[in-house]
């Protein structure tokens, strides 16, 4: 399955060359991953964080930029479920132009600008926690979401 | 009237305080003027500061704070025309909770959070032009559009 | 007493029309309030919001942008103690270009491109204590040497 | 050769979990950049930007983050030029805290908490060229300059 996330791309977004500074490309892949906490694993980002003091540090995170985004575009950034570990989890993202709106050709279609890959980790975020600052096995339900999310 | 821009409250929005950075509110206040430029001036702001170079920075700013927003929360940014000069442009902002799909309380009736004013003119952003970096008239087109949205 | 904050300008600090996208401008001076408490308070900023747990969240601020700031330019922050309350305080600011390195005359003889003021207050970040989330007075020793530093 | 970068890390670069928002250390990575020309390539960076009318856009970046850093810490991140191509720029990059005017002990004795490596291509952003966005061999006084830093 994929989370599609759509993002419109800012004037603050962009650098002087009129185009989405790099480092901003990771803010969005940030962002996708917290709307497919909200629509895809039956609790919301914010909800997991902060109510239940869990932590999802990127341990890794890499990219390639193939084609720049401008200013005013509006783009899609598609997640993957691409690996579950014990407590750690890969994603995999992919960003191209959102044509919804503009005409009839699916998204998919357009060529695909930023390929991302991320690692995060589950951390224990509950400064009275015996573990707070380590890594926790991923809790069951968020795994089996995950997992169903995956497909397999 | 009154142009409602949403705004998602993100992880990467907010600071160690776990509430909203505060000159994020000035990014948000701009992410309103550019989806009112999209949805009621006739032509979207990348357009215009693209397609026609021109530019509207801010020559004045201002908020209260009053209620801090949380990591996760939805807010309401509602703009307002406040006043329309030669070539300068007066908007009000109010920022409140936005409980849409929540509840079916109108979002008008949450306290307001944030009040901010901004000035901003129209600058001359082609290099080709004797003018480049000096103030214009704000074009005829835009005008009508403010004014009317204005409502007088 | 002026505290002065140097400021490089960087390639991600500005917007498609390649001067500094003002909300990053309150950024620089919240920096400016940090290097003061780091120079001037007797502990740095990091020591009070964490180790005490005291936070400084703005209830206003509002700025004047004079003078656009190119990428590349180097600036100084100059903040001033305007007020001091019960347990709030009030902070002047003003931006030009510094010119140390390129010339003799003083950086004060440059225009001034950015002139602001925010009121912040001091914030109980206690999450054990009965007034979290509210504000104190001024702690007597922070007090002091905001007092010596505004010079009265 | 190595060019080392001091960045101090500030309120408002950390996430509600007190730690760097990992997007931002890109920005960090680019910053150190960016005072790499400045201090290290004969001509400041921006000048090389707007002068020259040369880009420096990533096409590949990645990071692996072993150790969190928290607000309020100094971080050295160091920049090692991995490899000179025709057009392209491979840069490496390692953070580690800085230690300095805290203790006699050498910064690289620190352990490393982010190790990261960009691939950075030369584009003409000169609007009135033919090649107008599109890569360039990188230009001869930029290549002597980096491959002496190199140390080959």
């Amino acid at each position: 399955m994929i989370h599609i996330h759509r993002q419109n791309v800012r004037f603050g977004d962009c650098d002087p060359a009129g185009i989405v500074y790099f480092p901003r490309f990771f803010h969005f892949f940030h962002e996708a991953m917290e709307t497919w906490f909200d629509e895809h694993l039956g609790q919301s980002y914010a909800d997991v964080v902060v109510g239940r003091r869990l932590g999802f540090p990127s341990v890794h995170t890499e990219a390639d930029f193939r084609i720049p985004t401008r200013f005013g575009e509006v783009v899609q950034v598609r997640l993957r479920v691409e690996d579950i570990g014990r407590s750690s989890l890969r994603l995999g993202y992919e960003i191209s132009r959102d044509m919804a709106g503009m005409q009839a050709r699916p998204s998919t279609s357009q060529p695909i600008r930023v390929v991302g890959h991320s690692v995060v980790v589950v951390l224990d975020m509950n400064p009275a926690s015996d573990g707070y600052m380590r890594s926790l096995p991923i809790p069951d339900d968020l795994r089996a979401r995950m997992t169903e999310f995956q497909g397999r």
